[in-house]
This record gives C-alpha cells, structure tokens and sequence, in this order.
C-alpha cells in the first residue's frame, strides 16, 4: 500500500464505450493543466503483466475457465500495482488506468455464466492482491452493448473477450452498473451513447466536483 | 470436482531431494504392473500452464512478490487439473505429479520471508482454484538443504526458484515437514539422503499401506 499523494483513477465500460477515445482526452487536458500523470491500462501496464496480458489475451475463447482468468487478471494487478501505480502515487503522479478491478468483477463476476466463480471470492481475491486500496475516482462509460459492439466491430479485429455472445455484453453492463449502484462514492456512470466531446466535458465536471481539483 | 476413480499421487520436496528420479522409477514400477498412470508437473503440466510456467520462471529473482507468484501457480494449477488432472482420474487413470499445492505453501507460505501473504491465504486460494480436492497419497522427500543443493548445483544450472539463499530452503523444508504433520493420513515422510533404490523401496511400500493396491 502507497503513502498515497496522486490520484488513481480508472476508466471502466464494455466493448465499443470510448474509453480509450476518453483517455487521450483526459491525458490532453492534464497535460494542459501542468498535472504529472501517467497513463496505464489492464491487463498489462508493467513489463512483467504484459506477459500475463499476452497468455490470457491470445487463443481460444474458451481457452481459460473464470477461475483461472481471474487468478491471472490478480497476478497482473499485483505486478502493475507494485511496480508502477503505487510507485507513481507516492511520487504525486496520477496514474489514469484504461481498466482495473472493476472489469474482472464484471467481466469474470457477471458476464461468464459459467457459475465457478462467486463475487465474494473475486472480492476476496482483490483483498490478497491489493488490500484496502482502491481507485479515489472511477468513470463507468455505460452504452447499450448493441451499439458498443458495433462501434468494436469497426476496429481491425476482437480479441478473446470481445468474440463473446450479446447476453454477455449484456451482463456486463449490468455488473458495471451494480458495482457503481454500490459504490456511488466513488464511480461515476456516464453515458457514453453521446458525441465524445460531451463525454469528455461530463468527466471533467466530475473530476471538479469529486476530486475539487483541475 | 471429478468423479473420481484413479488416485491423485504427488511428489514433493526441496532441490536436489531426487524427486525427478523417483518419479521415473515409480512410472517404471506402475507401467510394469500394468497400471494405467500419467506422468505430470507443476507447475505446468498442461499447454496453456507450461505458458504460466515459463512466465514464472524466466526473469530475475525478484521478479514476482509472494503474492504475485502464488496467483500464477494457482491460475496454471486450475488449467492443469480441469485440462489434465480432472479428467484422466475420471477415466481410471492414476495421475503422478512432480509437485502440487504442498510446494506453493513450502515455497510461498514458508521459504519467503516478505510476510505478504499469509498462510491462510494460501489456504484460501487453493480452496477457491480446486474446492475440496486432495491428492489421495503425498509422498514429501525430506533431505537436509546443504546435501540437497549440493546435488542441484551438480545440474546444469539453477532457475529463478532454485537461486535462493540456505536459509530460504531451510525454512521450505520446515514448511514441508509442518505440512505432512498437519496431514498425516495423506503426506509420507522419507529420507531422501539414501541410495536411490532405497528411496524408490519405502515409496512402494508405503503405497501398499496407504492405498492398499499394487
């Protein structure tokens, strides 16, 4: 655990909900305002998690079972964690992730149906990664998995995540939206089904409003 | 959970304590009385676990904490038993492995001393990759840690795991010796600093005891 003195943040939605789009914005106006920052993403974000990233990421959909994903998205989290965002923090670095633990609980909690996993053994398995720390502000860029899928699609290729079913995607909109029904301090659900500038300028509002910074 | 009809025998112990040639006696032994048996490792011991193997122990020493390092076995331990494990016991088939869930504790839970996590939570994580399954025998080859790296050292060269101070294997072997006093119907203790054919004798006879077969 960091003696903390950035800010964490994290960017988290479904496939096709502008979050990268988001992220350079957000990176332009930091750098605007003079704030030091660093900008990471998971899986991956330290040398050794992108290895993680490339075993889980590449091969058969069903290639890896909830269970195993999930205790490999951890064994990242604890390396990037380690290694880069409590390094960064404690140095007064903000580190903006594309991800963190709210998409495995979504992803591994609610979009699988596979039923090997409960949601108090994900919570558990966040507890022995990371302890009590948690992001100080997280954005949820929430869009009908309809219309995320199709703006994915225009990309080059899906990956072993995105080639899942629409009941999947649907999911895990619904877990992104539980999680920050729970945790209303510090999630904030944006509507992403709306031009990228205005997504952009209902981040910066919260981030004055929540962190009374910028 | 499998339907288990073949037994579930593991091999443990520190470097240099002979487990890779009774392993190859043992496979000798069962092939020879005709008993059908799989030969395995961890970690590793399926495909997409002999990726974890390689991410865990190529790189520095220090290139994952305690915590990291454990989520990684677990994860290659979930692919190993629901891929290969699981499934040949469902067959009749016995499976042998060249260490389990014994050596994370001995390793992870006893030989680190960077007290990041806790023995319960080793526990906890094997309970959640593998619910109530147990090896039915374990076979824990106990020698004194100087005679057992000297016998290492003889090899070619030592991995990440193996390039470790006296003291981080004095206290593996201690974990070693408080698990199989915890668990005395499962785990077997032997002497290791004998002539191999010795060894691989009390093996045998304690597999007549124990599983009453052979």
């Amino acid at each position: 655990m960091p003696n903390k003195r950035g800010y964490f943040i994290t960017l988290e939605g479904g496939e096709g909900s502008g979050k990268s789009t988001q992220i350079k914005k957000l990176d332009a106006f930091l750098t605007e305002q003079g704030v030091s920052h660093h900008i990471t993403r998971e899986p991956g974000g330290s040398p050794a998690a992108e290895e993680i990233r490339h075993v889980l990421l590449s091969g058969q959909t069903d290639k890896w079972d909830s269970i195993s994903e999930t205790l490999l998205f951890s064994a990242a989290r604890r390396n990037h964690l380690t290694q880069v965002i409590w390094p960064k923090l404690e140095k007064g670095i903000w580190v903006i992730s594309d991800r963190y633990a709210d998409s495995t609980m979504a992803y591994q909690g609610y979009g699988r149906n596979d039923h090997l996993l409960s949601r108090s053994d994900i919570e558990v398995l966040y507890r022995i990664t990371a302890g009590d720390f948690k992001p100080d502000l997280t954005f949820i860029l929430d869009i009908d998995p309809q219309k995320g899928l199709e703006r994915a699609q225009k990309r080059a290729h899906l990956d072993r995540m995105e080639g899942q079913n629409l009941s999947f995607h649907e999911n895990l909109r619904r877990g992104f939206l539980d999680i920050a029904a729970r945790e209303p301090n510090r999630c904030v659900v944006i509507n992403a089904d709306q031009p990228e500038n205005l997504v952009h300028a209902e981040i910066l509002t919260a981030l004055k409003e929540r962190l009374h910074v910028c």
